[in-house]
Parts: structure tokens; C-alpha cells; sequence
């Protein structure tokens, strides 16, 4: 075993034993093989180079990044140079206590997170001028898609066209139309000045345009198109937002963006985080994750997700929005970005830039080189000839600088923060030397290039929070107060069914902090990126070969978005091959609720599969639809293992079932850790999966996001994956865009490149074993306090199991949630609730996991069952129970009253070693009911934070 | 002013006002001239680059980082590679709340550190074989000088000689040189064989030897030393000791070394850790900080510094060593590593390198190059001709390839963790090349070449905590439950006067990571560290600009080896001008207890000078010494301001008085920080002084460690700076070596250099007057509630004061600790205790506290001021007050049990904003009387730890 499989995979021999022992097997591979059936089983070993220590792959990795060549960048299009601040870097990016947190479901402890999104949604309602921000979205591109469908459903379906502003980027334009495409709504691409308002549902607009254009009539067109009725959205920039006046306050019902400038590195294409605001009208139609302010069981004002129940549990097939993951990292670094520099600093720096630019402008016009619009922010557009251009682009690739090259001749500049005096002198010069001309002397500008009528007055960021924490010490405290509330993996395992959280090796992280990989611009030529292109290539081969297919598109950025992405690309398939007509998607009831949603906004009808009382798919019921729908059938989705957590025998069946009526089969990759190595989704049968890198591939949930959903096809697939408008890639008869960039966030894809390098294959298939033999030591240590709800053959599970509690609820009233939050008490996050089946837990613990911690869980839960079993025989009754009162605050437990039947040692140490362990939820038991009631989703104003906590002198 | 002063100095104009305001001062010139004695007023401004911001000084030194050459270095003497496990990396040396900790003298709030040097020293132990360690020396060098003076002082200052080992590394020689010159003790250099030991009081041997040799009769040369009755230390490497046995178990007295290749990168010298380990008889005679078991208030185990009453506060002038700065921060790491691997990865690393050398060594055979000793570890010596050397130097140099070239045309090969078969493989090809013979091919050897005698067969490392955290997840759990203990200035300001604990900026400390500058042996050729040249040059001609002297030593590596350093050098200057005779060095009573140190073991004898009634050197004394002593007075050592925290007016004529009898004067620069910008040592008087770049410079503390304290001095006494028997430097009549590198630490050079580029002369002046008005501010807030004990004109502070307790102490009983203790229940770390008058606390807030942190420390101490007064007006007993029952655990107020006279909310949420701020203690008040009684300094046997805590199944 290599070195580092010890780092991931911590077992001691004497553990393993004791394990195998426990399971009465005599080796993992006798488990595997007991657990994985016969029919799907890999024989071979992973084709997988040999495993690199961690000295190694960061030496690998080194060499690859100095392949990447580091040239000044002004190509714009939504993605700009800046400087991510030291402290931001350390203390969030790099620091697992941030990056290695879930999701927060679980808000009493999550506080931390939460406050600080709470704070993005008040960064982007203050800039956009719009009420209600979302906690943001996966890309600029993605965001536009996500108005254009809350615009169609909140217009109930019409009939009309969606108009779309042809000065957005060209990436946003692809995205947008390939929703359209699935969703069948039509599309009119042009100039907003020639816009007849009435024809259209509603409007997509730049501001400014992709060519740095800030129209000054841009009020009257939002006025025009809201006095016809037309609902606008505005893809806009933070930063010339906080000198230029908000759409919102001009009109727009939804204004969105990337807040990538802020502070968060280009990263060859991502992750940043979309924001995404509205008016009042929309609060409850709003796509993404949003969270509100609510108040907890003590009385306190706490944070939470609000409108949470609209989330995959319930839409479903009503979705008008796939979307669970957000870029929640991302969105504190941009947040953080604005605290550190605070409105000011942003005006500053926004200023600086555009007095570059106007400067630049205005030295160009010295050189008789009028720019295109005499009105702009950062950007310049120069029509030149093809011949200039060619002239231009040769001096400036001798300056080792990319500009934007328009096919027509033009060239397109794109200033930012990093942006200096020198350099834009130095860009003046390219120009003055392909014209033949002596080198200009600059003269900085002093004139604005905004129209004076768009130029904002408004104030925005008067939060305390923006001005406060300016120190380097103060933002650091701030920040550590923070995250000390929210539990991640430095504290404790997560074994959340469905949502493996294994370990995030820094090893493999280091390299996101390496400018030659993190400052590359998406759309610098291929050749620029050579470091990048041979770990996308080597990368591609290694998904291949472990999910048993032949291509791989990196696109999508996160699972659902995989999703969505494949069945496009089956959709595409069909009609390729005249069957155009096939319109319907089978999905298991138990299927993930993104399975359902992705399904219709690709455009398809959905029908559900009934499971088994052994929760498998009902195979009659299977055969009935196939029957009945036959020739309609697109596709059948489905996860393997079962979202049961169950290596389901019949699965090949299925899926043959399914191509016999020549329909495709869509692997949801959620479960691909109980696979790697021991079978794979080609193996059972399917025609493409994704695959979620933050999960079996090692990328960290950082807190709610980024994610990476790539998908890989089969070889009759590979021509339709998606392409993109900038960077050539993706197959020759792919369907257009899914994101913003050609490889989605291509900086993490590091991460999951390192893993499996550093696993290689047989570590990678004893991780998956690992994963086996952990859920089950687990299921079979805690069957005897809660039954087991599914297993496969012979009792086993796959690498996660479900609890049923359904008959403590029936019994005596006791929730799940009681459960899972008397789970914090323990310093304990919930296991996945009620999913897939309401009522239960679902455990997954990972390979990452020791036996001392699976241990400490089972002393938790056993300790869980106890107080369940007092409430049972009415020892205490529910509603004055630990478990109801759950979880315990600091404040309660040190509080001179107090009046509950059991102790504080009780309430807040019932095991021995937390007295080592503890970790605190920063508040009592939160009331969504009353969130959802009073939805609060921005920072009050200021007057209302008076002197409460802090210290404003 | 630029941007980062800002984030070094937070204070927002309105703030500014308001301090202003408080102290009657219009602007913070006026202030300064208020405090600032107009005679010793720096004119001019510093004469500095002009700032650079983060991202340019990140820029800057990237550049400079590149300028270093990254061959592969087989040097050895005592630098090895290493690799730093990532997980160590980013969760130790990257993060604040490790780094940026003080000393833990208040071991409440620092168990977690000091439970990991309880196990850097149980390791030390271990693998020493010798009872008790301390938790680390500077370097190899300097411990080795800390034996022969224990040795010497244990001996009762024999007459007789010591013997030194010819084979230890010239640099250890070239230290201890200099040591007995100062103490006059007669060195012999010899080799062992043919000493006689009874002529000698000790000896310090190699093991191996600087050529690699491992003397196959080591065992009997011990016992031969100790049976004459000589005592043994031995120099030794631990990563030789995993496999080889245990100079303690073969008799030795002392064990020493460096722990740098357990993972601590280089540095270009340093920052490591030493190691110093002896027999039981020495337990009290100990040089440095030693970590040992107590128990707490509440009756529970809690780490501390053992013997603490050693330290400088005690033994003055008649000190054996002044060593209080221990190396932390790289003791951890080298801990950190040994927990990661575990003993049986540690002897396989070391079975690795020894198998590569031995490989090696059969190669060269088989090339007729037959190794100089048949017995090694890693280091092969060949006795080539200076032709064949030349020969192999060329073509090693066109593989970019580093030996150990020796004078006589020897070469040296020492091998490393980093070194691969293939780079064995090169090297040896280099030889046969040069012999003009084929390339060899590689067997890898079979046999040992540790003679079987010394093969090692005891275990070590037995304890649990070297087995459990193999995992990353389970080490970075570890890692966060131990922080977690230990406050730092993540949490809240460390107001501690004399000890400067200002913001170590991130950006600064990011370089400390990267390859190009941490990877570099300090002992290749100047011409490949180039971009350290520039920096360690720009860095002196800074320094010098600031103290107004004109050349700098780099090599101290701590304030006090700056204070020794700077008496050496002194003396030569004297012994140059004929002047030997001058053996009486003067120090003030209120001088730091290293000063005194220092100067004894520089070989003076102290004559300490009294202080007047308002704490001010009294002139009447110092006439009468300077009269009764005159021509025998070889310095005066002052600090300024003084330690009492004022701006004595006086400094310069006292200057001026010693200068008028032939004496030096010495300063001491711990509080430069009030200097800079707005005086000078040189403008004071002066002629020399330390700076410790570890406060004033911005390099953090470490938890008690790295320090720097390199010496600035004046044109006549720059030929006398230290020299360095391998890389050319210092004085052409320079003393002998003062550390084991040639610029102390290297490494963290880098910092200070950021510090001072980024802040410029107008920051740097800006951020000494803001600590001045932040201290000022203090003193007048906390003055209605504690009497300030000294001040000076017109009632202004300096960048510190001292606020008298006696009072109370004298009232009521109520210690000066009491208070100290207290401020941990409000998440503060006490301000300095004791010094340099018993009963006093000495606060300096620094100038990177912002007014908010100011008013919660003022809120705290007032809020105390009333709980004083509670039992003044007997409304407490003191015993029963929230005082001495300070701190408190979160064990007792979440307890059932209450008994106190005083509330839950009252021990531990005194202050309203604790709900936010709130730092637990981890333990009780603990007993340092007992922990001195019965010393334990290694962790108990692994017997004792039967799942306490822990969950070890």
C-alpha cells in the first residue's frame, strides 16, 4: 500500500481485523464480493498509473503549472485579474475548517456560514438595487438561464419569445440557448433598441454590453420593456455597479452577475459565485439556495436556508430550477473582498480601473483610433481591420499579452484591479508601434466615460459588517469567530447517506493557491494552457477508465448540472437519429429530486417508477411503463447503488430493459464511491453518468459549494457533448453550452487529478472497499438499537444504510430532527434525513473514517436510543426530553436557572470524551415555520444593530 | 497614507478623534512630540523605498525568490531535505492561531501547545535515551554551548579544560569556540582516540561525525569518558538515532542535535529546533524551557512550564545560560512529523536514506573510490586529490548538483528523505564520469554499514499518540482539538508589555511556504542563494536606516544570543585597543533578567545600577560606579524607553557618561517598536543593539518561538561582527561564530523585509505613533481604577506602562495572578506579569489594535476593578471570589454542582459581549508548586493512558 492510501485511509491492521471480525468475513475481498453482485463486478484492475506520493504529485503538479504560460490578460468577458487579499486566502480558501464543511442543512451549527451569506445577499441587494438576493448561483451564464425560466414559469408558460440582449457575452447567449432548446421556448437575439417590448415574456439585457458598451439610454430601455410588460432581467458586474446606478433601481425585476472580480481568481474558467437579486414579487420564485433570518427555540435571531422545503424533496417534477449547489466558498471570498475593502475601497478600485480605461481610450483617439462607444466602464471596443489586428496581435504576443480578438477585425480591452499606469501605457504602445507611430506620453484622464446620469449616488454597504473589520486582525477574528461556529470535518465525521464526505487531502488543495494555475483566464488560448490541457486530457482518461466510458465533458459544475447535461446530450442523440418524438424520462420514486427536475428543464415529461417493499426498482411496474410508453421513452435515470443503499441484483436487467425500446441510461453518479474499482457504471449497463467530484472525488463541499458534475458518455454519445461559443472543445455535433466556461471550474479539477494520482488503482478500490466495510461495521453495530430499513443479499448494505425511525415517531411523537439535533450535543453532524424515505437517517461514513470515530457514533446513537427508550415508557415526557430540547446551548447550560428533568451534564456531555470533544451549536433549535413566515434574506439595516453584540464605538 | 497600513494599523480617522480627543492633543504629531524628548528626536524621515502593497511586496519577492538557484544539495553538517507533510504545513506553520501565539507562561489558556512539546520532549527522550529533554533549543551549535556551560556550572567551574571533538561540524566548533573564550575556559579539539579523559572537566562528541562516520567503538569511548569522570555530551541527528542506538543508553550525559529533518524545510539555516536531552543529575541544571505535568485547581493533569522561576526573572548574574526563546512553532512541526510517520515510518525513512548510501558507497567501490570509513548513516567521505575534486565539482555543477567540497580535495555525500534511486544513480555517474570509467549500474545494497553493536533494538515512540493519527483527518482533528486550548491573537489582543504582539501580516508570511526560498541549505555557494543576498543586504541597509547604525549580524538567532553577540563583539573591540582589562559590564536593576545573563556569559562581571523613585536610571549611582570602576567598565546596557515604559529624559547624557569613561554602550532593542520613525539607538547614544525582529519586525511569536535578534552597530565596531567557519561573512576581525548558520534564520528574514516594505518610512513612523497613542489612550482609561506606577513628563507613557496592584495585595491579599487569571474569563491573555516590578502588570496594546479591542480590554479591567473592591470592602472573601477561583472551566460552570457566592453567568460571561468573544480556558488554576515538586517533563507510560479521553480500541 502506498503511502499515502494511509493518510486517506487511516485503518491500522489490527482495526481492519477487528472489523472483518465484526462482519464475520474473512478479507475485504471476501466482503466485496459478497456485497457486489457477480453480474456487475470488475475483474480487471483499474488501468491507472502508478500512485505518486504527496511530495510527488505536488512535484508533478509543479511541472504542470510552470507548462502554463503566465501572460497579462485583457480579454474581459466576465472574467478579470485581482488580487485575492493574504488574509482572505489563509484564512478561508486554505483553511479546512472553511472549505471542508457541508452543506448547512443543519443550521444551529452552521451560524458561521450562514451569517456570512446573509451578508453576500445584503453585498448584492445593496449593489443591484433589488430586495431579495439569493446566497448565489453557479455562473453568470447558468444565473441567466435560471431568470429566463423563473420569468417563463412566473408568466405561467407563455407563448411568446424570450429576448436576448445580443451584447452578452457570447458564452451567456449559449447557455441561454440551449435551455430554451429543451424547454422549447423561442428565442430573438438582437439589438434591445429595436425591441418591439410587447412580443416578448421578458428580456435578458447587458449592462454593460460584452464590448465594454454602457448604453446611455439604458434607463428608458428597462422603462420601455416594463411598460410593455416584459419582465427584465440585466447581466451585470459588481464592480461597475458600485459606480454605476443599480438596474434595480432603474426597473429591472432581476439583476445578475459573477462577483468572480472580487477577489475570487480566475481559476481557468471557476468556480466563482453568480449572484442573483430580485424584486419583491419574486421572493418566493427565487432558484438557488437563500437564507433568512428566523428565530430559535431560546428566542434569538438565528440563520437558516429558508424556503428550504422547495429544495429537490419537493418539486420535483414541477421544477423550474435543478439548482442545490451554490459556490458558497466563492461567495465569502467576494463577501469578505467587500468587508476588507469596504465601499469605499470598492469605489476606489472601480475608479482606478476606469480612469485606466478612459485614459487608454483617450490615448487611442491621440492615435486616431476612435473606440466604438464613447461611453464605458473597463472595457474598450476598437473596430479595426483584420490587417491592424494582425499587426496589433503580433506585437502583443510579443509582449506576452492577450487581448480580444473579434472575428470581424475589432480588438476588445478589458481593464482590472492588477491593471497599472505602466501597463496601460505599455497597451497604448502596442498600438502606437502597429500603427508605426511614436509611443504615446499618457495623460491621466480626468474626465468620466459613465454618463453622468448613470453614475450612482446611492450609498450601499452601509452595514456595519463593510466597515469594521478593515484590520487584518480584525477581519481574522471576525472570521475565526465565525467559523468556531460551524462544524465541519476538523471536527468530526459527517456521514451524510448520499453526500460522501471524505477527506479533502491538502496535498492535492495546495495547488489551488498557485497563481500559474488560479490567474489563468478561461478563454486564453489552448497553447497558454498547456499545463491545464494535460491534466484535462490525462484526467478525462482516468474517468474513463473508471466509469467504463470513452469521453468525458467538464462543463458542468455541479452534479444537477450533469444531470441536465446528459440528458441534453441523449436528447440530442434521439434527434440525431430522427427520434426526436422520444419526450418521456422514467425515474425511480427513489431517484434523487434533482433526477425529476433536470429531467424537465431538458424538456422531457416525467414518469416514476414504483420501488419494491425492498425498495428496489419494481421491475413490474417497470415493464408497464415500458410498455405503455415505448417509442416516447428518452431515458431511464437511475443511481446506482440505490439511493437505498442497496447493491440492487436486478440492475443489468433494467437497464437492457430500457435499451429495448431504445432508451438511454442515465446514471445518476451520486453513489460512484460504492463503484470505483469494484464495477462501474458502464459495467451495469448505462450510457452515461456523472460524476461528483466534490464527493467520491475528493473536491471539498466547501460549506454548500463549489461542486463539479462532469459527464461521461459512451462512445455513441461523445459528438453530442456540449461545445462552447469561445474555446473550441466538446463533440462535433454537440449541443451548445451548458456553462459559462469550456471546463466548468477548472482550477478544482486539480483536486480530483491529485486524488486519484495518489490513490492510483488499487488504492482507489480499497478506498471503495473501505467505504463497504465501514457502513457496514456501522449497520451491524447499530442494528440492535434501530432497524435497518434496507439491505441487499445476505443483509449486506453498500456504503450507506437507512435507519428507520419511523416507529419511535408512531410511538411516542419523536421526530428525526430530534435525533439529529440531539446529534450536535455530541459534537455529531446529522446523518442525511428523511431522504430517500421521509422519517429516516441515512449514514454513509467513507473510507476516511477510523474505527475510534465509527465508534464514538455508535456510542452517540446507542446513547440516543437510550433517552428514546425513557420517552417510550414514559420515563420523561417528549417535549421535556434531551432529545426535544436538543440541541443545548452554551447559554442554556451555564445559565443560573435551570429547570429541565435531566442535568446540564446530561443535556451537554452525556458521552466521557467530550469533555475533549465538545463543540458548541451557537443556537438553540431554529423555527423555520416562523423564517418562512417573516422571510428575512438581507441584513437589517443599520440602525437596528444597535451596540447588541459588538463594540462600533 | 497606503494601503496596508490600514490593515496593519485599523483605526479609522473618526477613531483617531476620538483617542486624540481623550488625551488633549490635536494630531498624533503633537503627541509625539509631547512624549519624545526633544533632544534624541529623529529630524529626518527614514530614508526607505516607498511602500509596496501586498500584492507588489508578494510580487517583489517572487522575484527574488527566483533568483535562487534549486540544485539538488548533498552538503549534510547538520541541513538535510526533508518533506513537510502538507496537512503539518497548512494546519501548522500557515495558521495564525499556532503562529501567532506568545510563550505559554499562562498555561491555562496554552494547553494544546504544551501537550505537543510534552511529546516533542517524550520524543527527544525516546529516541535520546536520556530521561529528561527540554522543549528546544536554537540550533545544534548552540546547544552545544549550553552543555559545555551546564557541564562547567555542574562541575563547579573546574580549571580544567573541555574537550571538543574534531569530527562535529565546523560550525559547532566555531560556537563553542567562542563561548569558552568569553567564560575563559580552554578549549582542546581533538580526536577522542587520543584523548585523556581525566585531564578534561567534559567533552562533546560526534555521532555520527561530520564526515559520516559512525566510530564503530563509540560505546567504549563513552564509557572510557566516564569512568575517568568526565562528562559526555553527545551531538547527535535523530533521524539516525531511529536505527542506530542511544548515545543515553551507552552512558552519555547529554544528547544533542537538531530536529530540522523531521520536516522542518531548511530555511537557508532556519528557523529549527534544537534538541537537548540528559541524565537525571541535570534535571535542575537545564538549560531553556522545559514543559512539565501539574494539576489544575480542580485536581485534573494540566501542562506548564516546569522550573519556570528559573528564567530570566531569577538567575540575573548568575545565570548559566540566558536562553528564553525556544523554537516552538519547529518543534511542533518536527512532533507533528514523528506522529505522521510513527516509529516505524521514521525507521523506514531512515532504513531508506542509509540503504541509498550504502548503495552508494558499494558503487563508488566498484569504482575503485573507496569510501574513507566503512561505518556511515547517511554521509560518505571520499579522500580524493584536489585535481579529482575539481574534476567532480564541474561536472557535478553541470548537473546543478551541490557536494561537500572539503579543503584537502575530499568530497562529502550525505543523503537525504528527499533523495531517490535515481539521484544515487546520478551521483554516482558524476564519479565514474570524472574517472573517465562508464556509467555503474545500481544494485541496491543488501548489507547494513551501521556496525551491528550500535544497530538499534529498543523501542521508542511507545506512546498512543505516535499511533493514532496516521490519518490526515484524525491528525487534523488532533491538531484543531489542541489549538483549540490556546489562545492567541486570532482570538483577542496580548497586551504584553515588553513583548510586542502586533498583527505578523499574512502577506508577509505566505513567502515562508514557497519552495524557491524555504529549500535552500544555508551552506551552498552564495552566488545560488542571490535572492537571499539582495534581500539579507536590502534587509541590513533598512535596519540600519532605522537604528542609525551601519552594519547589521543576522547570525543571533534569539534577542538574548543578540545581547551576547553584541558584549562579544564589544569585547574584541576592547581586546583590539589594548583594552582587555575592561571586565565590568553596568545594567541597570530594572533591565530584562537577560541582560545580566548575557553579559556573564560573555565573561563579565555585572555591577547593576540602581533606579530612582520615579524608575529612571539614578545618575547619582551611575557616577559613583563610573567613578569606582572607570577603567575596567567595558559597557552599559540600556533599554529604551526603559523597561518602566517612559522616555527617560536623561538617556543621553547617561550615553554619554559611559562613553566618557571608555565603555560601550549596549542597547536593548526590545523596544525598538517606540523607536522607530521617531528616534534612534544611534540618535540616543548607542553603539550597539539587538532588534527582535520577532516583536518589532513583525515575525511572529510561535507560541514562544522563532526568535531573531540580529545586532546593529556602529562603523568602529563592524570588523568585529561574527564570522562563520564556512560561508565567508561578517568582520574582517570578527569573533567566532554566534550561531550554527551564517544569518541566524534565514527563513524568516523574509518577514521583516515584507514588514518594512510594505509600511515605508511614513508607516513605520505612523504605526510607532499609534502605539504610542494606543498606550496613552489605555493609561488614561484604566487610570481612575489602578494606580499607573511610573511616568514621564507631563504624565505621558510610552508604548507601555505599568499599572500597580500592591495595593491590593497589600489590602486584601489579592495577587497581581489573580487579575491575570481573571482576564482569561474575558478571553484575554494578561498583560505582563511582575516585571520588571513584582506585583505590577506592564500593558502595551500595540499599535494594531483598533479602539474596539481597546474599550473590551478597558471594560474588562474595570469591570475586575469592581470585583477588587467586593472584597476590599469585605462584601467576598477572597478565597470564595470570582478572582482566586479564576480562571474558570467550562467543566465547573456547566457542572450541577454551584456553590459559589457568585453566579454562573458572573465566573464565566462577566462582560455582555463574552456571548460573542467567548475563549474557554481549559483547565483551572494550576498548581505550579506542585508540578515543580514532582517534575514529570516526558509523557507517562503508555500503561497510564487507559482511555481517559481517547477512544483508542
Amino acid at each position: 500500500m502506498t503511502e499515502f492510501v494511509k493518510r486517506h485511509v487511516p485503518h491500522r491492521p489490527e482495526e481492519l481485523q477487528h472489523m472483518l471480525n465484526a462482519l464475520n468475513v474473512r478479507s475485504l475481498e471476501e466482503l466485496s464480493e459478497k456485497i457486489v453482485p457477480a453480474t456487475i463486478r470488475r475483474k480487471e484492475p483499474l488501468r491507472l498509473p502508478a500512485p505518486a506520493s504527496e511530495a510527488e504529485i505536488l512535484q508533478e503538479m509543479r511541472q504542470l503549472a510552470s507548462r502554463n504560460r503566465f501572460w497579462r490578460t485583457y480579454i474581459g468577458m466576465g472574467y478579470y485579474g485581482t488580487y485575492t487579499p493574504p488574509v482572505i486566502q489563509r484564512m478561508v480558501l486554505e483553511n479546512p475548517a472553511w472549505y471542508s464543511a457541508y452543506t448547512p442543512y443543519q443550521p444551529e451549527i452552521a451560524q458561521g456560514r450562514l451569517e456570512l451569506l446573509m451578508l453576500f445577499q445584503t453585498m448584492v441587494s445593496d449593489l443591484t438595487g433589488l430586495p431579495v438576493a439569493n446566497a448565489s448561483l453557479l455562473d453568470e451564464a447558468t444565473a441567466g438561464i435560471e431568470a429566463l425560466h423563473m420569468f417563463y414559469s412566473y408568466a405561467r408558460q407563455p407563448r411568446k419569445p424570450f429576448f436576448v440582449d445580443k451584447g452578452l457575452h457570447p458564452q451567456v447567449i449559449a447557455v441561454v440557448k440551449t435551455r430554451a432548446w429543451g424547454l422549447g421556448i423561442s428565442l430573438h437575439i438582437g439589438r434591445p433598441e429595436e425591441a418591439r417590448w410587447e412580443e416578448y415574456f421578458g428580456a435578458l439585457l447587458a449592462y454593460p454590453t460584452t464590448e465594454g458598451w454602457v448604453r446611455p439610454y439604458f434607463p428608458e430601455l428597462i422603462t420601455a420593456a416594463k411598460s410593455a410588460g416584459t419582465q427584465v432581467a440585466v447581466a451585470s458586474d459588481l464592480l461597475f455597479l458600485t459606480i454605476a446606478e443599480a438596474p434595480g433601481k432603474l426597473g429591472a425585476d432581476v439583476v445578475l452577475g459573477s462577483s468572480q472580480r472580487f477577489g475570487v481568481p480566475m481559476g481557468y474558467g471557476g468556480p466563482h459565485a453568480a449572484f442573483f437579486a430580485a424584486a419583491e414579487a419574486y421572493k418566493r420564485h427565487m432558484p438557488g439556495r437563500i437564507v433568512g433570518l428566523s428565530i430559535d427555540a431560546e428566542g434569538r435571531p438565528a440563520y437558516r436556508l429558508a424556503l428550504q422545503t422547495r429544495e429537490q424533496h419537493i418539486k420535483r417534477e414541477r421544477a423550474t430550477s435543478n439548482i442545490c449547489t451554490a459556490q458558497v466558498l466563492l461567495a465569502h471570498m467576494a463577501t469578505l473582498y467587500a468587508l476588507y475593502h469596504g465601499p469605499e475601497g470598492l469605489q476606489a478600485i472601480a475608479q482606478r480601473i476606469h480612469t485606466y480605461t478612459t485614459t487608454l481610450a483617450e490615448t487611442l483617439k491621440n492615435l486616431s483610433l476612435e473606440p466604438t462607444y464613447a461611453s464605458f466602464f473597463d472595457t474598450i471596443h476598437l473596430a479595426l481591420t483584420p490587417d491592424l489586428q494582425a499587426k496589433v496581435r503580433t506585437i502583443a504576443e510579443q509582449h506576452e499579452i492577450n487581448l480580444r480578438y473579434y472575428a470581424n477585425g475589432a480588438v476588445g480591452l478589458s481593464l482590472d484591479e492588477t491593471t497599472t499606469e505602466r501597463d496601460v501605457a505599455e497597451l497604448a504602445s502596442i498600438f502606437a508601434e502597429a500603427l508605426g507611430k511614436p509611443t504615446p506620453t499618457l495623460h491621466l484622464a480626468e474626465r468620466e466615460s459613465i454618463p453622468s446620469a448613470l453614475r450612482r449616488n446611492s450609498p450601499y454597504l452601509t452595514h456595519p459588517a463593510f466597515h469594521r473589520y478593515r484590520g487584518e486582525h480584525q477581519l481574522t477574528r471576525f472570521l475565526h469567530r465565525l467559523v468556531s461556529k460551524d462544524l465541519s470535518l476538523v471536527h468530526s465525521m459527517i456521514p451524510l447517506g448520499s453526500c460522501t464526505m471524505k477527506l479533502n487531502p491538502v496535498a492535492a488543495l495546495m495547488p489551488l493557491s498557485w497563481r500559474e494555475l488560479n490567474s489563468l483566464h478561461p478563454f486564453v488560448p489552448k497553447e497558454q494552457a498547456e499545463g491545464y490541457q494535460i491534466m484535462l486530457s490525462r484526467l478525462e482518461e482516468y474517468l474513463c477508465e473508471i466509469t467504463g466510458f470513452s469521453r468525458v465533458s467538464f462543463q458542468p459544475n455541479s452534479g444537477a448540472q450533469g444531470e441536465y447535461t446528459g440528458l441534453m446530450v441523449i436528447r440530442k442523440y434521439h434527434e440525431s437519429r430522427g427520434e426526436a418524438h422520444r419526450d418521456i424520462v422514467l425515474v425511480p420514486a427513489s431517484a434523487h429530486g434533482t433526477n425529476p427536475a433536470s429531467a424537465v428543464l431538458a424538456g422531457y415529461q416525467v414518469v416514476v417508477i414504483k420501488t419494491d417493499s425492498q425498495g428496489n426498482i419494481d421491475l413490474t411496474d417497470l415493464d408497464e411503463k415500458l410498455r405503455q410508453y415505448a417509442q416516447r421513452i428518452a431515458a431511464i435515470m437511475i443511481t446506482y447503488p440505490s439511493t437505498h443503499g442497496v447493491y440492487e441484483e436486478t440492475i443489468r436487467e433494467v437497464c437492457e430493459k430500457a435499451h429495448a425500446v431504445g432508451g438511454q441510461v442515465y446514471m445518476d453518479g451520486a453513489n460512484l464511491n460504492a463503484q470505483v474499482g469494484l464495477t462501474s457504471p458502464a459495467l451495469i449497463g448505462a450510457d452515461v453518468c456523472h460524476m461528483n467530484l466534490h464527493k467520491t472525488f475528493a473536491i471539498p463541499h466547501g460549506g454548500g459549494g463549489p461542486g463539479m458534475g462532469p459527464i461521461a458518455v459512451a462512445e455513441h454519445l461523445a459528438p453530442f457533448l456540449p461545445t462552447h461559443p469561445v474555446i473550441p472543445s466538446g463533440g462535433e455535433k454537440g449541443i451548445d453550452a451548458v456553462s459559462a466556461a469550456p471546463y466548468g471550474s477548472g482550477l478544482i479539477l486539480w483536486i480530483s487529478y491529485a486524488y486519484i494520482r495518489m490513490l492510483g488503482a488499487e488504492g482507489l478500490r480499497y478506498a471503495s472497499q473501505i467505504a463497504l466495510l465501514n457502513a457496514n461495521y456501522l449497520k451491524v453495530r447499530l442494528e440492535p438499537y434501530y432497524p435497518v430499513l434496507y439491505t441487499g443479499e445476505g443483509g449486506w448494505v453498500a456504503h450507506e444504510f437507512i435507519l428507520d425511525l419511523r416507529p419511535f415517531k408512531n410511538k411516542a411523537g419523536i421526530e428525526v430532527e430530534d435525533i439529529a439535533k440531539r446529534l450536535m450535543d455530541f459534537g455529531f453532524h446529522a446523518p442525511t434525513i428523511s431522504f430517500p424515505v421521509p422519517g429516516t437517517l441515512m449514514i454513509e461514513p467513507t473510507e476516511s473514517e477510523d474505527l475510534a470515530e465509527l465508534e464514538r457514533f455508535i456510542q452517540a446513537m446507542a446513547h440516543i436510543r437510550g433517552e428514546i427508550e425513557d420517552i417510550l415508557q414514559g420515563k420523561i415526557p417528549l417535549e421535556e426530553s434531551p432529545l426535544r430540547r436538543a440541541p443545548h446551548t452554551l447559554q442554556a447550560v451555564t445559565a443560573s436557572q435551570w429547570n429541565r428533568p435531566y442535568s446540564r451534564e446530561e443535556a451537554a456531555f452525556p458521552a466521557p470524551w467530550l469533555r475533549e470533544y465538545k463543540f458548541w451549536p451557537a443556537c438553540a433549535r431554529i423555527d423555520h415555520a416562523y423564517g418562512d413566515r417573516n422571510l428575512v434574506c438581507v441584513c437589517p439595516p443599520t440602525e437596528s444593530y444597535a451596540e447588541s453584540l459588538s463594540l462600533d464605538s
